[in-house]
């Protein structure tokens, strides 16, 4: 656990894409990763299963008697193609069967968040979808891409914030949202649960 | 002018955010300004304007006989809304100004590309749109954005890679379009042109 001591707002994500999100726009939040069980239930829609992980992060942190702060951010990102969940790949294999299937289409990128307020017991939380155009993929670049190691720690075997940038022409909704966390739907709970707005 | 020597993709721009871009997919460009009249022609479209613009200082950067490189990369970014053109603001009245009229609604972000090949002289351009929604601001947000100093290189007055995130719930289409450079169309571009392709 890498603590920042002062921090009011805490990060139950070990994501430094959702911390760097969160310190684009001031707000140095403290992280501590919450080790929660990502399996999907049985019937459990994708919406349904990133707002209850979102949840349970936010609030096996909150639980922390050793954690200081008062907000935790809990969050979870998956892909979705045709009602598929795709996840992180395990392996190089599966890695290039998703870029295989993701490109040349549309998919949605969905996002669950839950801020638990610890002062009072609340927790807002929500998802937000954002649809996704991938280019065609040779096999070359598919190759390629997965030498680079993106990959492998990703929803859906991509990351649009990074080398990825270079197959996604087009995106409709959050980008913030595609790349971990849903920015501006976030600051709005913080702001809702007592967090000082971001310019105060 | 500050140019890498072996660069055989020269950015003729001085934005520091087009580099990055470029750099995020593993292109190291170098980089070689063109002191180019931005003035918008009368009768001049948005679109017209970024692409002259792009194809301008393209040429311009290509025909320096001290500047080395084969491939070289002119871009211009303007803010549309309601048929207005949006440039940089002069001061922070005229930023206020554009924030606030760019507030609770959509606009559109244009960047003008051309892609210089020095071997054949020819000239691949075009033009990218993105629609970009900006959230209700209070005037104590936008005071403080000011204050942070960002607005004031920027088309529009703000940087959606920047704490200008805070306000941007949702785009549609290219989101590199948005910070200055249609990766994928530019990308495309430089193939066409003999570039190696990216992960050759």
């Amino acid at each position: 656990m890498t603590m920042i001591p002062p921090a009011q707002v805490v990060l139950a994500s070990a994501s430094p894409r959702r911390r760097e999100l969160l310190s684009q726009v001031g707000i140095a939040a403290g992280i501590c990763p919450a080790a929660v069980d990502e399996t999907v239930l049985p019937g459990e829609s994708a919406e349904q299963h990133v707002v209850r992980l979102s949840q349970t992060k936010a609030r096996v942190v909150a639980a922390r008697a050793d954690v200081p702060g008062r907000w935790f951010i809990g969050s979870d990102t998956v892909v979705v193609r045709d009602g598929t969940i795709l996840g992180k790949p395990v392996d190089a294999v599966e890695a290039a069967a998703m870029l295989r299937c993701l490109a040349g289409r549309m998919h949605t990128v969905i996002s669950g968040y839950a801020i638990h307020d610890r002062a009072d017991g609340r927790t807002i939380s929500g998802t937000v979808s954002t649809r996704v155009w991938i280019k065609a993929l040779t096999e070359m670049e598919i190759a390629a891409y997965l030498a680079s190691g993106e990959p492998f720690d990703k929803a859906g075997a991509y990351a649009i914030q990074g080398i990825g940038a270079f197959m996604v022409p087009r995106i409709e909704g959050s980008y913030p949202n595609v790349v971990g966390l849903p920015l501006c739907e976030v600051l709005a709970a913080l702001e809702q649960l007592g967090a000082p707005p971001l310019f105060s």
